[in-house]
């Protein structure tokens, strides 16, 4: 009987466990975890800490008793996993209970270790008191007794990812006072400043005192107060420490196993390791980025769990493999969902890898039906091939929708020139005749087809320096409500009529509020002889960045 | 100049002349709309009768003064094209207005003129005071007015399709109690009997009187007695009749213009009827089916909007075509969404097409985050091939995601193996780790690969009267909840202990609460030498369609 030894029972170690029972009868699986729980829900527990989520019991997924029985798996929770000796085929286990050690044999070893919180030897780290990191259970009931019993007024979140966002939302839910520190110029990297603007705006409005490109130079006073990098000191009750994770490759590190970026283990597209009988999935381990290929690090839930089914399919003989990882994310915060999925400008800009934007405004579902947002969608694209690199969308509905479908469209092979194509289901209460996926496609489309040309928020205000011509083509009441410094009010309607002010001489740039009547002047502008240039997302966009101007 | 006459400007038709103009500043386009309102939002006018919507400015979408001015259209409405002149390219236009009649001469010329109201020829329809069709904003505002003034107490809706339904449920919303006789077993025949079985149920619940199987045989007493087939009566103080639409082709053919399926316009890929110079696009034309080719006659807003688009498109020179249509549909039922892609069971039977179905009853969101719902959701496929041929599902949340997700896969060409790879967005508000459409993936997968036999729950009933041997594998305080008559129960986490007591000679069929422990058991059973079969959906399906047994 072939006997299969699994090294971490939460995400994909759990998955595989039970994959490979309902694979075969046959299998002797002995599963080990570190911790007192398998299979908990770690993407609840800031929402535990909340009182989001109020029954503990309900992040308990499956229980040791409860897998153990179902699946006949020998569930050994409370058992580290020190050592692997690859020569005998062994593990050494440490009882946490008793200190004991003993050797385990497998044929086949899966490592599911996960990810750890990193902790950077910031001075007076060690004696901040009040110092927690959210990575498990334990974790959560810690922080969840601090606020109840000590009752903080005051928190600081070190780090703006998501565990950062959304413990900082779960925080301000408790009435305590949040500033949230983050060291680069945006929270929530995965999505591109731009988008990551309406974040801090929302962030902000819902009380939570943000700090953007600073970072902690040292903890005082043990931990109650944070000198910053900037100078700038703040007093806390308590702090989370939220910088990002690591994986957890020690125990592949000391097996002589080959490791990959950022320290993850190295696996080959069957998930195996450099020693072929051992495994590797989950937090862990390197994969390969689905689009572009390169080697990355992407600690997340899904992909955990497909490598666990796959890992078990392979063990099996099954003809499988793992695809790599698109990094589809999503986060809610306060009201808004912020959703990406596929590669951002940021990481195509690294590469250097030539891309081209479009940003749309379109509503989650008929505006004339009640209760419909506008959302901030975004499309990253090959401007050649319209190959589809990445999406990034911002919103109080319907965004979750929008990205599942992209995400989709890219794992089919499709282009921005498909997008238009997708039979979208359509009634007033969920989404347009047009969905906001057909909309960014058309958008993205046109300039593929030479329709349109744009130029992005970001180039615009160095545009109009340089003697540029831009005008808005919205009414004088919008146009009073804000505009960018320099612009020229034509509105839409009018500019038939009003050509002869424009110069034939240079380009004329163009905005609008979300874009559409924008691309009309521009294609009016066209035919009429001007070169024209649309200002991608409109003043919609650009004043998310900048905020309002007169 | 090439003149361009658009016959119908509400969906389609308007489509078409804003892109045709954002195409060229050339072109001259004339746009005749027979009614009042061009761009109205068809699909919203039942819920400005229910009060959901209360402003009916926000169903006027465009304006004819607005749209004549942003686009530069010659807009004319209350303008009825009567005939068509193919030998001289002309039209015969009459003016609702004044009465007046004139010619128009075209050099393309689109038809986009809609469907209409079946009337059928029922005794006494004509005589019937308080009977309404609802198609345009004129029907709504005669309801409407009829309901604010009248106050029915009572209401009959004749035809269980999606706007017989929106319909019913907004009648209610006004405080009317409503009858819905549907004379297929069935509302909403986009899907199939099982899921409607749900339906039924909820709209029950919310206090509609649902009759099917039953038609009208005559209107009595100048419409406020219905007889139905059956014999039954009903008294009523309004009639909607709703049994369906039917193509205005009647233009169309009297010019001589090929017609196809259910008195459809024939047109070819490129929207072309039998004359190149007449286009033809929206609710009255026939379409492909996307998936099996066969022509068929789908008359929603996104295939309207998508040829608006492509007429427009092709006219201009552009090298593009209409890829048939899929069928995606949606609509919300009091506090369910109900949507359908691609081909349902009854029409794969009509077409003697083999195929496989698996239901799955995942969550919309993880579990244990507030407010998560259970789901049914159906796929149904080629069992050789894993082919993609249709989707539906029904839930409280999340429905309209998973729809739109599959209607992605099958444009993006992908199969039922594909769906576990999709990588959707997760975060506990908004899915699971393996979302729904993972789920059925997975499920579907399983049929493929050998790894599971499954019966519909159409056949366990005949099965059993038939000797079958059917194991319960839920607790025995699920199944003294309900449980299918005649089963055995053997708890899952009890069943390989009791082995003994099932016969090896013939195949044990398996049931559960929704499919995943009868599964687990059917894995068991099978590496243990038995033939099984697990019950698809489970008891929960089972009992959708039949009621709570015991």
């Amino acid at each position: 009987m072939r006997k299969i030894v699994i090294v971490g029972g939460v995400a994909g170690g759990a998955t595989a466990a039970a994959r490979l029972r309902r694979l075969s009868e046959k299998y002797q699986i002995i599963m080990f975890e570190r911790g007192e729980y398998i299979s908990f829900a770690n993407c609840g527990l800031p929402y535990y800490i909340g009182e989001v989520i109020t029954d503990r019991n309900k992040l308990l997924v499956q229980t040791v008793e409860g897998m153990a029985k179902r699946f006949r798996i020998d569930v050994r929770n409370l058992s580290e996993v020190t050592a692997i000796h690859r020569d005998r085929k062994t593990v050494t286990v440490k009882n946490i209970r008793t200190g004991e050690e003993y050797e385990e044999t497998y044929d086949t070893l899966i490592l599911s270790p996960g990810a750890k919180p990193m902790i950077p030897p910031i001075p007076g780290i060690h004696e901040a008191n009040a110092l927690f990191t959210l990575r498990n259970l334990s974790d959560t009931d810690k922080i969840k007794a601090y606020v109840d019993h000590e009752k903080p007024k005051s928190a600081v979140v070190i780090g703006g990812g998501f565990i950062g966002v959304e413990v900082a939302e779960n925080l301000v839910k408790r009435g305590v006072n949040v500033t949230l520190v983050e060291m680069a110029n945006q929270v929530l990297a995965p999505i591109d400043y731009e988008m990551a603007s309406i974040v801090h705006a929302h962030m902000r409005e819902n009380g939570v005192n943000l700090i953007l490109e600073d970072g902690v130079k040292a903890f005082e006073d043990n931990g109650r107060r944070i000198v910053l990098n900037s100078g700038r000191t703040l007093e806390t009750d308590m702090i989370i420490l939220a910088i990002g994770v690591q994986p957890e490759s020690q125990l592949a590190k000391n097996a002589g196993l080959e490791l990959g970026v950022r320290g993850t283990i190295k696996v080959n597209e069957y998930l195996q390791t450099s020693d072929p009988n051992i495994y590797a999935i989950g937090d862990a381990i390197e994969v390969k980025n689905y689009i572009h290929g390169f080697e990355t690090f992407v600690p997340l839930a899904w992909p955990a769990n497909r490598q666990g089914r796959l890992v078990a399919d392979h063990i099996h003989g099954l003809d499988v493999k793992y695809n790599g990882t698109l990094g589809t994310a999503i986060v809610k915060i306060f009201e808004l969902t912020v959703a990406a999925t596929g590669n951002n400008e940021k990481t195509l800009k690294q590469l250097g890898i030539p891309y081209e934007v479009v940003h749309v405004h379109p509503m989650s579902h008929a505006g004339y039906y009640p209760n419909a947002t506008q959302m901030t969608l975004k499309l990253i694209f090959d401007k050649e091939t319209g190959k589809i690199y990445g999406a990034q969308a911002v919103g109080k509905d319907g965004v979750d929708k929008r990205i599942d479908v992209i995400a989709t469209a890219i794992k089919g092979g499709l282009t921005v020139r498909d997008l238009p194509d997708l039979e979208l289901a359509y009634a007033p209460p969920f989404s347009s005749a047009k969905d906001p996926v057909n909309m960014a496609g058309y958008v993205a489309s046109n300039i593929l087809d030479g329709m349109v040309e744009t130029v992005q928020w970001h180039e615009i205000d160095e545009i109009i320096a340089n003697g540029g011509t831009l005008i808005d083509v919205r009414t004088p009441k919008e146009v009073a409500c804000g505009t960018i410094p320099g612009a020229i009010n034509i509105p839409l309607d009018e500019l038939r009529e009003r050509l002869a002010e424009l110069p034939k001489d240079k380009t004329i740039y163009v905005t609008c509020q979300v874009g559409l009547r924008g691309y009309l002047a521009t294609r009016i502008l066209h035919d009429n002889g001007f070169r024209a240039k649309n200002l991608d997302g409109g003043y919609k966009l650009y004043s998310s960045v900048f905020g309002a101007k007169h």
